[in-house]
């Protein structure tokens, strides 16, 4: 039987600058520290150095950084395949923590998976690197919102 | 008909101290400017100002910011009922965003729903206030794990 | 402070009659024997008693007796604010089960949280009945979009 | 970079009568017409053909049937991977639905992403084929927790 893959479609050829623009233009990404390592059509990689302002209780990496960057790889992953005139929001994620935050550096890969008229579904995996290994540590699914005609910059 | 309500039982009379005590060790609370601003037996309210840092690329707050808090606040509405010697850990949440960050204040009130043995479903809103109006711009869910004879705090 | 919350504007008033119909043309409501019990603006609670087909392996409801009657009250709550002429889908729900589906009657109670132009969230609570008692047994949360002028009848 | 991915360990040889049994006691199962049709350690898919008492209310498979098979199909997943004397339940579970369930088969196919001492992620794709065509039309999220010694069929 064949399986039909959804191919994706790039719209916006100079992609990757309108992605890296609006990421620049994240105030709580600069806070963090985090950057994109990783760009393709449909496809985002972000990722963070540990420092003890990223952490929970024990020192390890907080959750609600792990939710972040999840939820932000897997914006841009969607972001890829928009228009040059299109912005987006989130309208919804699920982050599944499957071991600790204890490593040295944090890194998610996200994926859209269905990237429909208006609303994309993404899928990410977080890993944890801890002396060299890389462990998968969360999962994320998530929702994203395209707003036609929308200005992506500040008023 | 009756609707059997569970009762919480607060096993450990300290858990204010507890549970400031913790949230004081996060780093990434202090990187980000949370505060408690609420606790009960079961519930938890954490609160933000808005501040350049913590925005998204056209100025509004972060995603990952309601997201952080939304955890955040699940997760010591849940740490509220338990003992001591317990600590816990985000097994899920999942965030759906209601309405833009767009506003001077951001807070998230969560109340544990059902307190099992080894895992507690919360539920949480999020609020945005601007120019002294609030409105609900989220709703969370997640589901955290104890784990007993623990310690929540750094080797 | 003020709380601002969403008042619900009825855009239909024969919304009754409107979701009854819709659910009378579900199959699967038929197959299950689930019914509605409860209809309001913004509001619907759906209700089915336990028979052994409709349990998992050891005789319980089955989760996804639960899931399916969590997805259709979280549509009708939403369906119930629509116009006449719109349909509508699932994006995605979320159930979190709290407890054991182990009594004789289980329900669900589902509000919209929020309905927007487009996108409507919802949250639900699962019930179930034992001897008279009712213990919730689950939480769901779920994204529905309005399809405008969209045929709610097979073709 | 060494990515360390999780081998699954297979603890009980006899996993495939165990799920089987466990499948065929699920009465819910047998008035809907599932059937497994693929089961490896920590994999699982489940199908369904059409018919129309498992149609929403314009002829298509019913969300309810979608998130039924999404929940039994982890569910089985992560019950390959357990011993001979645990049962497990659903902690919870979530779909995006990517498309419309329009099509003659709907299958799905989930394998376990992390399968820890006590609960176990799973991640699954639903497809629904149409003349021949299959297309993705869902994604779930799962966690399930293992029941230690505790019986797998009424009492």
């Amino acid at each position: 039987m064949d399986v039909s893959k959804q191919d994706f479609v790039v719209r916006d050829p100079e992609f990757r600058a309108r992605v890296q623009g609006s990421f620049d233009r994240q105030g709580f990404m600069k806070l963090i520290g985090a950057e994109i390592t990783g760009l393709e059509p449909g496809f985002c990689e972000i990722a963070i150095d540990h420092r003890p302002e990223l952490t929970q209780q024990i020192g390890l990496f907080h959750g609600g950084v792990m939710g972040t960057l999840a939820d932000t790889a897997c914006g841009y992953a969607a972001y890829s395949l928009m228009a040059a005139q299109d912005s987006l929001l989130t309208v919804e994620y699920k982050l599944n923590i499957m071991g600790p935050g204890d490593g040295e550096r944090l890194s998610v890969r996200a994926n859209v998976v269905r990237a429909g008229a208006r609303l994309t579904v993404c899928e990410g995996r977080l890993y944890i690197e801890k002396t060299g290994i890389e462990k998968e540590c969360g999962l994320v699914t998530a929702t994203m919102m395209r707003l036609p005609d929308t200005s992506d910059m500040p008023d």
